[in-house]
């Protein structure tokens, strides 16, 4: 497994779409955030010591500390360009932190199901990916990876707080969980800000497609754990889980009442969507995702027929700017990302 | 040439759109006001005047008065339902008005070429009706049917007026010549109010597709004389030539310069309106107008393949409210004639 396949081509386990309940749920993430204790946090730290814990990785790496995850590769970002990066966080593999910085590496399983960010906000940031609700088994193989480092690395962890992390919020289990949900029936029906109200008061967090701080599109939103401390691993994966199955439930139903009061209005809207996608020739990544998750939904419910519901997936990635740019090779002018995107989007809308 | 084919098919002459200039001229009317010296006016008529004038003119009719022009039918308004009448007006075969009020009758030729109302606001209104831009053609046959009625009847005139009619507005000629444009590019270039502003200052009225006090939709403008008194039929028909022409030439030129400036920005509109409108489920009659411009202009341009430019005639007809219930045979709710007009439109759009 190559870079250039991370690079040039979608093929990230968590895009294929294939999970549990993968009509609502695109995808499901655990991370850890790890430190060593005998190096200072990043945040704390200067170049040279940075260069050592990457240094001491990568040894570790190259000595077969990973090899229990089948074969892997490391990439680190001083060798990528900038497309390159965003590439990378396009598909979910690294931050936008990590690309920013420009320093620090990835560790990365051959189907993009585990990356191992280092350097980034805290020594490792071990992530996995899945396709749908999957968080028993997302939790699962990260605590593998987690294991796999903590015999090799002696992590930075108290016995009162639990693991520590440069920022405070992170202290405890280190973990944060969460679930990607395309929530078009719920929104509407305009019923997401009540939902998504409830959802933040039993202590989970909701944000947009792109993590913290970033406006929802397409409606997708993240839900994860607010905490992390006083709850085991265990008992945040389950209360997420309720959580999950308690919106996707939600979202389903709406979608049947959406169909049984006015199946043509959202015939019409889901087909408008489609025509637009189908024919446009210049196409910002905001309205794309807006339209492709009215395709994404006419796809689930069966109005449009022929094409496969990962094109939502597979589009949210290769509509980015990072990752247009990496696959026409160039710098683009925002203009000229457009008609590129538009251009990618006919191509496969077509297809039907 | 029955009624039925009037009012179940497009089949009029001028919808086949093959006139001079057809990329900006749908279409060129000149209507002749007359009325009979030995009857009060309609407006001033009672019931049984009026039908008299009408049992005159069939009587006419009848004994061959129109033979010159073909085979010709006759339409008795109170034969026909509101659905029937109303597609004879969106056809352009009889106006509003002779619609509304039920009574009075219209004769019409084999193509729709000639459609004479009887009593309508005046005894007689010829009209002819011809693809593109045919002036001299339209007021040329126009000429022919008043010589058979002068003929047979006995003209309200006045040596020092002219041709005497209910509405002072059109004494004098009595004529009103008026060509329908397509100006799809002033109209995205932002330049219609400079161009409709001088055309008023020249003397004619600029009004919208379906006439005085009509709003323009989709990008539709007939020009017509604004004054029948103090110059001869001929210099009319020259003054509205002179200005047509010179309105489709800004037209042209600018939609090169729309198509020099910003191709791409320009099919990505015309291509958006093709997408919407092959897929819509649920369509105004505004906004198929709308698209349909954009439609007709990609046709135009041809930068939209396989579909032929009389598709925006026909589907101006075949889309209003009348028509529709026409050929559905049925009184239709505003919803399922949007919903009917999706569908005829995928129909017809979907044969590229």
């Amino acid at each position: 497994m190559s870079l250039d396949n991370f690079l040039n081509k979608s093929i990230s386990r968590w895009m294929e779409g294939d999970g549990p309940h993968s009509s609502v749920v695109i995808s499901t993430r655990v991370r850890l955030a790890r430190n060593f204790g005998d190096f200072a946090f990043p945040g704390q730290a200067g170049a040279q010591e940075l260069e050592k814990v990457e240094q001491q990785v990568r040894r570790w790496w190259n000595q077969g500390g990973l090899k229990a995850l089948g074969k892997t590769s490391s990439i680190s970002m001083r060798e990528l360009d900038e497309n390159q990066r965003q590439a990378l966080v396009d598909q979910h593999l690294v931050s936008p932190n990590l690309a920013r910085q420009g320093y620090g590496m990835v560790l990365l399983d051959k189907d993009g199901s585990v990356s191992i960010m280092v350097n980034e906000e805290d020594h490792l940031r071990i992530q996995t990916l899945f396709s749908g609700l999957q968080l028993a088994e997302a939790w699962d193989l990260a605590s593998r990876v987690d294991d796999l480092f903590d015999s090799g690395f002696r992590y930075a962890w108290s016995p009162e707080l639990g693991y520590l992390t440069s920022c405070p919020t992170n202290v405890g289990t280190g973990m944060r969980a969460s679930v990607m949900l395309h929530l078009p029936g719920l929104a509407w029906a305009g019923q997401l800000p009540i939902v998504l109200g409830t959802i933040s008061k039993v202590g989970m967090v909701v944000r947009g497609l792109y993590g913290e701080g970033s406006e929802s599109q397409g409606n997708i939103y993240q839900i994860s754990n607010q905490t992390t401390l006083g709850q085991s691993e265990e008992e945040i994966i389950e209360a997420l889980n309720r959580v999950a199955l308690q919106v996707i439930r939600q979202e389903l139903d709406t979608r049947q009442k959406l169909l049984e009061r006015d199946g043509v209005a959202l015939a019409d809207r889901i087909w408008r969507a489609y025509g637009i996608l189908a024919n446009a020739r210049v196409i910002t990544s905001g309205e794309a995702l807006e339209l492709l998750s009215s395709l994404r939904l006419g796809i689930d419910l069966n109005i449009i027929k022929g094409l496969s519901p990962r094109i939502l997936q597979e589009l949210l990635v290769m509509t980015r700017p990072g990752y247009l740019q990496q696959v026409f090779g160039r710098k683009l002018s925002p203009r000229e990302r457009d008609e590129k995107r538009a251009e990618l989007i006919r191509e496969l809308v077509n297809k039907k």
